[in-house]
């Protein structure tokens, strides 16, 4: 076996990029989110991981609600300025130009470049350290036409970003369809 | 705007892959799991959503410890066999042929031919609702020798996997690099 230690780590597999939304003292603000997950099927839940000295962090707490939008490709510059400077210092809406527009929910804010807009009402916050692990409520979901074939999200169009740290910090696109899930697996029921 | 609303929704944003292990009733399991995010940097966490009824959850509450295995595109067979079957009905690693190792701790298993492998001890079990939402903190990361290049863990050798389901549930590969992240967010503060 040629397995080496490398002690704890949390960067070592690729990661949806999403920028998250929440108003901070009424004004949108967005922050770029590599460590989010979904957290609960039925209702549908989402947990997103943010550092408590976030201008974000503040607004989420104020409103107890925040957005979920998940940009394409052609957002990368948008999104990577999202997580490099703080919303305490510029007006990342004005800088990206985002149009910000509400929907069932007052004050999460959402992205309508972004093909994916999810609304969330914050149900927990777990203290861990460092980060607060937000989990919110999806309450609703928009996408936009242009995104849809045949009436279903289509990936192909959405274009997704992950976000990979190995070795280099960087924005990947995603890759070749290998297989079908919940069936390929089923080749190896024959084997035994 | 051309935005349409779906409903509250979990599964149209890209997700990693990975196979989830505890013992369960002192022998090892593993399941595929989409529905995981990194939960806290100092000390490092991840969270993961399983489902109540999992043979899987029963073995992490058992021991209050759970793997992480980061399996490549060759073991896409595998990794979905383990999202098929239940490891109530078949030993899934007998099946798939997996070489099962502990590390520091001593209930963990961890899978020899996974490029990289985590250690975790439970920190928090939340009850959401259909799933728990399993919080662990990273003891410690395996990663194989050949999947480095310098010293330093390579995505291209890793090749892992992600889960898309728009418009189907399937497994992708990880495509090209298309920016530097805390970069190319720079050139935006150029413009305004």
């Amino acid at each position: 076996m040629d397995k080496i230690l490398m002690g704890p780590q949390t960067l070592i597999y690729p990661m949806p990029v999403l920028l998250v939304g929440a108003n901070v003292d009424d004004k949108p603000n967005f922050m770029a989110v590599a460590w989010s997950g979904i957290a609960n099927g039925e209702p549908p839940m989402i947990s997103v991981a943010i550092r408590h000295n976030r201008y974000t962090h503040r607004g989420i707490r104020q409103n107890l609600t925040f957005s979920v939008n998940v940009p394409s490709t052609d957002m990368v510059r948008e999104t990577d300025y999202c997580g490099i400077i703080s919303g305490s210092k510029v007006n990342k809406v004005e800088v990206c130009q985002f149009k910000v527009f509400y929907g069932i929910l007052d004050n999460a804010p959402l992205i309508e470049q972004c093909p994916i807009n999810l609304e969330c009402k914050v149900v927990h916050i777990l203290d861990l350290g460092s980060h607060s692990l937000i989990v919110g409520r999806i309450e609703e979901t928009h996408i936009s036409e242009s995104y849809l074939t045949d009436g279903k999200p289509d990936v192909n169009k959405i274009k997704p970003l992950t976000y990979t740290t190995a070795p280099a910090s960087q924005y990947q696109t995603l890759g070749e369809v290998i297989a079908k899930a919940f069936n390929i697996g089923k080749e190896l029921k024959l084997i035994p």
